[in-house]
C-alpha cells in the first residue's frame, strides 16, 4: 500500500543542491528539498564523512538511524576539501549548482576558502544558505551551538516544563529542524525570485533567532503582563479556559492520558463535553456556566473528568471525548511507530537500507494531489562519487579513477 | 536602526494569495508568503472576522496580539460567504488567485462550495492548500483538532517533561505553526513547478502527521531500543553524554540556569571545559576520561559544574562556558523581548498599530543579502476591502459601495 501511495511529486526536478550540511540544522533543510524532487549531492570527507553518521550508540561503520532520517533521497560523494584539487572540485560544483548550503561552525566555511564572496564570484546566481548557533551581530556570534543551546537562550525552554518545576527541554529538535524549515522556505522562494532576476542571494538564520518564530505567543503573553510567560505543564500558556490538560486513563502507565480542551470560540463545547462524559445532570450549574466560573472551579472540573477517564483507557476516551470536543490521547514513539494507519498513509514509510532491512521512517508529510513524496534510503558515504562527478562536471572514468587514486575523493 | 535593516526582498512579489484562514495553523504560513512579499489578501466574515482578532484576554474591538502575530503584512477584506454573491465574489478572487488557503474544521470549506473540485474548475493553475486535525484515512480525520491535540496524538507530549513527571507540552505552537511552516515549503515548490506546467495542485497536511517530522530523533531511538522514547527533562532522550544538562546560577529565579554541553565529536571539549570553570586539576582524572566513565560518575560531574555556575550570574556562565564549549544561558521571554540586540538586528521589529503602539514583534529570522524584510501591522478587520476588490476584480466605487449597501462585504 505505501508503495502504491508514495508518488514523486518532482516539483524541483533539476534543482541541482550542492550539500556541505551536517548532523541536523542543515541537513534538515537540504533533506526536505531532497524529497520534493530536488538534485542533492552531499559533500562528505572521505574519513568517515558527516559526524551524524556515528553519532548515537550504534558501532562503527554501521550508519545511524539518526543519519537516515536527514539524508534519504541525497546522493553522497566525498571529496578532500582540504586538498587543493578537492577544494578546486567542489567550486567546480558550485558553478553548476542553484543551492548551496552549509552549518559548519562560525567561520569554518569561510576559513576553507567556500565563503559566499568566493561562490559568488564564481557563480552570481547561486542561492548561498547558512545556519548557524547565533546571529551576525549577536554578543555570541562566534559561539558554538547545538539544538539545546538554541533552546535554551531562545526562551523555548523557559516555558516548557511544570510550573513549580525546572525548565525542560522540547523532546522535538526545534532548535535544529525548525530552523532548518525555515531556510528551505528561504531558499524556495528565492529560487522563484531567481528565475526572474537570475541572481542569487546570501541566506542566514541563526537557530537563537529562528526559535522565537515559533513562540510567538508566549510574547504576546509577555506584551499583555509585563512579565516571562510561565511554564504551564501539559496547558495552554494563557492558562484561562478549563478545561485545557491531560488526564489520567486507565491503566495508569507513564503515557496513559488524554488531552482535553473545550474552544473560547465555542460555547457549546462545555455541554457537549459534559453530555459525552455522562454527565448530562451538570449542564446549566451555574458552577461551571461561564469561562469564569469555570477557572474558579477548575479543581472540581478536573475531578469530574478524571472520574470518566481513570475508568477507561486513553483511545477510549478519545474516541468518545473526541466525537463531542478537541481530544487527544497522548501517544508514545513505540504506540506511533507500531501503528499501521501511519504506514498506509505513508505517513512513514519503510526503506531498504544495507545496514537497516525494512527502516520505518516519517516522510514528507504533505500530501500533493492526495500522494507524499516517496522515500529513498540515505546514501553510503561516497556511494554516487563516480555517477555525481559525471552528472555535475562530465567527467569520464579516467577521471574518476585518477581522483580516487590520489585519494582527492 | 531597525529601520535601516529591514528591507523588503519582495521575493515572491506579484505572487496572490487567497487567504480563508483563521487562528494559527494556517495563518502562520500565510504570514511567511506575505512577509516574503506576496500579496495575500485575507477573506474574514464582516461579524468579527478572525476569531484569532479576539482570542486573547484582551477586551472586544481590540485586535489581540495574537493576531498581530500572524497578519502583518497581509490585507483584509470582509466577505459574507454565505450570501451568494459573497460566495461568487470570493470565487471571482480564486480567479485570479496564484495560491488559495484555507484550515477550517474537516469538511467545512467544502460544504461552503470552495473546496478543491470547484476552485480547481474555477482556476486549474490554483496551489490549493488545507491544513486539517488529523489526516485522510486517520482513524480521527473527522475530529476537531488544537494545537495541543496535536502535540498529545503525535508523541510530542510524551517525551517532553520530567522523567518521572507527567507528560508537558512544549511552550512551542509547534502543532499550529510547525505545520504551517511545512505547508508553506510546499507551496513554494508548487509555484516552482507550476511555472514549468501551469497545473495547480491540491495540497493537505494534518497537524498529527507534521508533528512526526520534528520528532524523528526519538523514533530513531525506539527503532533502536524498540521502547517508547522517554521524557528528559532538559537533557537529550539518548541523555548519554554527560554534561548535557541545565545548571543552576545565581541568583536562583526560576529561569536562573545555564546549559553546558559536551559535544560527543569533540574529545576536546571535556578539558576545554575544565579549564573554563577552573578546574585544570581534574584534566586526565580517570574518573572523567571517557565518555562512559562520565556516564557513570555524572553526578559528580554535575556537582562539579553546579558549584562554578551556583555563584555566578547566567550571563556570566554562558560568556565563561561558551568561549570554551557550547553553552547558553535559559533566557525568558521579558529578558527577550527587553533585549536591545534582538530589535537591533530587527529579530525583533517594532510596529505602529491603531490599538498596539509600538508593538514588537519578531519577524522572518532569515536574512536576505544581510537585511530580514519588514514587518508591517497586521490590517482591521475589512481595512482594504475596497482596495483589493478594486487591484484583483477591477471594481469600481459605485460597485464596492453597493455591496457594502448590500451587507455582502
Amino acid at each position: 500500500m505505501t508503495d502504491t501511495k508514495a508518488v514523486a511529486p518532482g516539483l524541483l526536478t533539476g534543482v541541482k543542491v550542492l550539500d556541505l550540511t551536517q548532523f541536523e540544522a542543515g541537513t534538515s533543510c537540504t533533506q526536505v528539498l531532497a524529497w520534493l524532487g530536488a538534485d542533492v549531492v552531499k559533500v562528505e570527507n572521505p574519513s568517515g564523512g558527516d559526524p551524524g553518521r556515528r553519532t548515537g550508540s550504534t558501532k562503527p561503520h554501521k550508519d545511524d538511524p539518526y543519519f537516515l532520517n536527514y539524508n534519504s533521497n541525497k546522493r553522497s560523494i566525498t571529496v578532500n576539501v582540504k586538498s587543493a584539487r578537492g577544494l578546486q572540485i567542489v567550486k567546480d560544483l558550485a558553478k553548476k549548482a542553484d543551492v548551496f548550503m552549509e552549518n559548519f561552525a562560525p567561520g569554518a566555511i569561510e576559513r576553507l576558502g567556500l565563503g559566499y564572496d568566493v561562490l559568488s564570484e564564481i557563480n552570481p546566481g547561486i542561492i548561498y544558505g547558512q545556519v548557524k548557533g547565533f546571529g551576525e551581530g549577536s554578543p555570541y556570534e562566534h559561539n558554538l551551538a547545538f539544538d539545546m543551546i538554541a533552546q535554551a537562550c531562545s526562551g523555548l525552554m523557559s516555558i516548557t516544563g511544570e510550573p513549580k518545576g525546572r525548565p525542560a527541554k522540547p523532546g522535538a529538535t526545534l532548535g535544529d529542524s525548525g530552523t532548518g524549515m525555515l531556510m528551505c522556505i528561504s531558499i524556495l522562494a528565492a529560487l522563484i525570485k531567481r528565475k526572474e532576476t537570475g541572481k542569487g542571494v546570501h541566506l542566514q538564520v541563526a537557530m537563537q533567532d529562528a526559535m522565537l518564530h515559533y513562540i510567538r505567543n508566549s510574547f504576546c503573553l509577555t506584551t499583555k503582563t509585563g512579565k516571562p510567560a510561565p511554564r504551564a505543564g501539559a496547558k495552554n500558556l494563557e492558562g484561562n479556559n478549563p478545561p485545557c490538560d491531560i488526564y489520567p486513563c486507565a491503566p495508569g502507565g507513564p503515557n496513559d492520558f488524554v488531552y482535553v480542551y473545550t474552544s473560547r470560540g465555542n460555547p457549546q463545547h462545555w455541554p457537549k463535553l459534559l453530555e459525552a462524559i455522562g454527565r448530562k445532570d451538570l449542564i446549566g450549574d451555574p458552577r461551571f456556566e461561564t469561562r469564569e466560573a469555570r477557572v474558579e472551579n477548575s479543581a472540581e472540573i478536573d475531578r469530574i473528568i478524571t472520574e470518566f477517564t481513570s475508568k477507561r483507557d486513553k483511545y477510549e476516551c478519545m474516541r468518545v471525548i473526541g466525537a463531542a470536543v478537541p481530544a487527544g490521547a497522548v501517544r508514545d514513539t513505540l504506540e506511533l511507530l507500531n501503528d499501521p494507519n501511519f504506514e498506509e498513509r505513508a505517513i512513514l514509510q519503510k526503506i531498504q537500507h544495507p545496514a537497516w532491512k525494512d527502516f520505518k521512517m516519517a516522510g514528507w508529510p504533505v500530501r500533493f494531489n492526495g500522494s507524499p513524496p516517496p522515500v529513498k534510503p540515505a546514501p553510503l558515504l561516497g556511494e554516487h562519487s563516480a555517477e555525481a562527478l559525471k552528472d555535475w562536471l562530465g567527467m569520464n572514468d579516467a577521471q574518476v579513477t585518477a581522483l580516487r587514486d590520489d585519494k582527492i575523493i
